[in-house]
């Protein structure tokens, strides 16, 4: 095991009815700007609880956070936040909605300039203080709500950036899971996908030997694979609506990652895939992940067999055969979801392929536990899913 | 999955060489109270480098503080905090020092009178404010350097009491896996049993749909077995220290607990072995466990058949055969680990059995998820183990 820091000062709130615990959570004298997305907080009848439990506190709205949220959204928000002077920012929805809200906080108390450089380039300038956050969960998927992480796009160069700070950890996070009730599949695959693939990025290396770490990984998984079909086939199966949407905040609140190695080239590939053709985050990374196995299956091959054995029961075979179900099942399970997993079923050709190729060289992208997959080798990864 | 709220904001600095750190964590500014326990620290190299980390600080020493440690001891140090005006302080040791610690820092800052209070009967007034407190854990166990918890002893009137508060949680705690280097046997053994216990009161009850917790709950379990023979087979292999560290700070920081019924009956009746003949705090546990399993084998089915199966891979036979050969098992570990699992080992009589069973009827005692474990029910289980 690798040493290792780890503070997630998070409260979490979870169960039916929680929304209503807002009133005891949110600071008084100090104006909230609540945040939400294009809408569904009003057909679910979370926009009415949040406000129900707000009556009394001086609150000002900022709806249209878009999925994959952008830069010149939040740069609106801002303007919001600095005429209304507000000093406390309430969160309401899934993972965009949260991440647009951790870079307004930051940006609100930035001292560097554009707050553009919190997220681009050699410029970038760490994020130490950031307004207050505090989070309405309503979508299980990006583990946004216990963690700093936020990931931003803008709209006029195709570019989508992260940046992460203990500043942007909020406060409180609300999860109810009745806010699955009234999900669409589509979003209820991405979000099962998405914290699948946050355990794989955190648990497909190589061995360190530490064996908690690695078991507490295969415990969320195991669970996601269970719970999401049967989320996916009653949406109002309460129980199953916990167990999803808890293992999607276990996936990413930094625990099952301490002392290991970590990976994030899914993610850092598939980041291009939205860039450029606006495909739901989770989609990409069901597409990109199993070329990423297929292609590494020597460097990971110690961590895709346990995988294979632990969770699939592949044991039978050498090891390229057990690799190869081990993806197969990897790649059934995603399909099982509803979600395609090769480019060619979003209409993305090999031309896209090349420009991220292109744009990895000129950033000398290095991704990976092992930080050596270049832009020739996602060259290869993206074709292995063409 | 019942409802529920999680926080939990220590800072964890976990590996190799990592006392050091201590430098940037402990306050400036503030005259720092050291405590430490018997002695062991000045053996094993732990106090010069706590001592050479804290040079410049304005640093009180407070040593003694015993194995279950005592509301007498407490009582002198908080003296010492009161005559030094100590604002911050440092726990170096082990649980003991660290639950010590914890009941000085609440009593230094308590308002209700007697800090006696804190810890016992109808006038239990809750502990809001205490002293900062930072740890440097020198001995896996109990997961005190990750939680609000103390237990602490009445030598006059032969008590073991406990409170619980947020307000005690450490500021920060550093585990540095080479302190297991220098531990005797027995502290491992009784280390590694009481981390397993831990587990075992979150764990072993009766299911409420909560996957994810059961999994990560027996993650641990394993992870105690196969790592607890190793590290008490070689002192100084670091990977299987290190494992073992992390394995006993999860068992107790309250992750694992949330949204399912917790029994702690296990706890309540071995306090009383420990209050009335001083036996290990682990090695009571050890006791009372089995019998609990044994008596309460109806109410704990299903969950003892889940751990049998996943822990120790038992499936054949009928119910009562398999939990018969569970409990032989569970018991097996124990005494592999070197630590006796029945009273008479320890020269306990019937005797015992009577003063306790009559203390829980005076104090109307009621324990366990169900609490209907009451003073009759704790003869036959202790009985169960003479």
């Amino acid at each position: 095991m690798y040493n290792f820091e780890y503070k997630n000062p998070v409260k979490i709130i979870f169960g039916k009815g929680t929304i209503a615990k807002l009133t005891g959570e949110v600071p008084s004298g100090t104006k909230i700007m609540m945040t939400y997305g294009g809408g569904s907080i009003f057909k679910n009848g979370v926009y009415d609880q949040v406000k129900k439990a707000l009556e009394g506190f001086d609150v000002v709205e900022f709806g249209g956070i878009e999925a994959n949220p952008t830069y010149e959204t939040c740069m609106k928000a801002l303007e919001v936040v600095k005429k209304e002077q507000t000093g406390f920012l309430l969160a309401v929805g899934g993972g965009s909605v949260l991440d647009g809200t951790k870079f307004i906080a930051a940006a609100a108390l930035y001292e560097h300039g554009d707050p553009w450089k919190i997220l681009s380039g050699e410029e970038k300038a760490p994020v130490t203080r950031a307004l207050p956050i505090g989070t309405v969960l309503t979508l299980p998927a990006t583990g946004s709500e216990m963690n700093g992480n936020s990931v931003i796009s803008r709209t006029s160069t195709q570019e989508k950036m992260s940046f992460g700070s203990a500043a942007v950890m909020p406060r409180f996070s609300i999860l109810d899971p009745e806010t699955v009730f009234t999900l669409p599949d589509r979003q209820v695959a991405n979000g099962v996908v998405d914290a699948f693939v946050h355990v794989m990025e955190q648990y497909l290396t190589f061995p360190v030997n530490a064996p908690l770490q690695d078991r507490m990984a295969e415990a969320i998984l195991q669970t996601l694979i269970e719970e999401g079909p049967k989320v996916l086939a009653n949406r109002t199966d309460y129980e199953a609506a916990a167990n999803f949407m808890w293992s999607a905040t276990m996936a990413l609140n930094g625990l099952i990652g301490v002392g290991v190695p970590q990976d994030w080239a899914t993610h850092g590939i598939g980041h291009e895939l939205t860039a450029y053709h606006g495909i739901d985050h989770a989609r990409t990374l069901a597409i990109v992940l199993p070329g990423l196995m297929n292609i590494r299956r020597r460097e990971k091959e110690a961590k895709i067999l346990q995988y294979g054995e632990r969770i699939w029961g592949i044991t039978d075979g050498t090891p390229d055969a057990r690799i190869d179900q081990t993806i197969a099942r990897t790649t059934g399970f995603f399909e099982q979801m509803g979600i395609p997993t090769t480019l060619s079923e979003y209409g993305v050709t090999d031309s896209t392929i090349g420009k991220i190729e292109n744009r990895f060289a000129r950033r000398n992208t290095l991704m990976g536990e092992n930080k050596d997959i270049d832009s020739r080798l996602t060259r290869t990864i993206l074709t292995d899913r063409l």
